[in-house]
């Protein structure tokens, strides 16, 4: 998990990857907006664009208890207005995905409404021997 | 293209693949956003988080002509405020790509921030041989 102050966009974020890392189906659903459009793209999968059925595709990612090996790296976050962009790679052992996700504000809180990530190449992977970048926060 | 409103968002996701399909950097370097943050992830590429090497990687990709055989299939449209996200599928020969595009406001006009394009598996990859769904528009 990332140094996020409380309530803010990075906050939301770690709250997204520890629902995921955990397995807990009621903070994921809790976090992705109550309505509105919805997007999903998990790696392997079709895009999913209809609010329920990216809450089912996470119960089922999530039903066998979570993907406790999953590491985020932040590369960007940035925020207009209401709307906040968190982009970085997602670690699963060797394998390393671009993520693409997006908040909006909802009240004091942020709420999920596209989560994206897509596998890359073997020859575009990050290498991480050497120390990490910690990631860029931009506020407009 | 799209059957798109005039200075709307799906407008500017037209003239960013106009600008991709016929290589041209010009129109491609005055869509992109002239200052804050850009993120940019071609499939192949590692992730790139800074304007200068995001223009810089456009030109290496436009550099040869333009990718005239992309088609870009709508899935979903979203607006939150001053901020557009546009998701949908490219298409190039068998391959399919899931790709984020977002864009913000500037006066009258909407300027790119996020190009996120990656490689669906096979077996996720659109059936194309029944109608197409033509997308989703949601204004807030």
């Amino acid at each position: 998990m990332s140094d996020a102050e409380p309530g803010g966009l990075l906050a939301a974020n770690d709250a997204f990857y520890r629902a995921f890392t955990t397995g807990d189906i009621s903070a994921m659903q809790a976090l992705w907006a109550g309505n509105g459009p919805a997007f999903c793209c998990h790696p392997g999968w079709p895009p999913i664009v209809d609010r329920e059925q990216v809450l089912s595709s996470w119960q089922d990612i999530l039903g066998q208890g979570g993907a406790s090996d999953i590491v985020f790296m932040l590369l960007q976050s940035a925020e207009w207005g209401e709307t906040g962009i968190v982009c970085g790679i997602e670690l699963l052992g060797s394998a390393q995905f671009s993520c693409t996700n997006v908040f909006v504000r909802a009240g004091r809180d942020w709420r999920m409404v596209h989560h994206h990530a897509g596998p890359l190449a073997p020859a575009a992977r990050l290498n991480l021997s050497g120390t990490a970048d910690p990631g860029r926060s931009v506020r407009h």
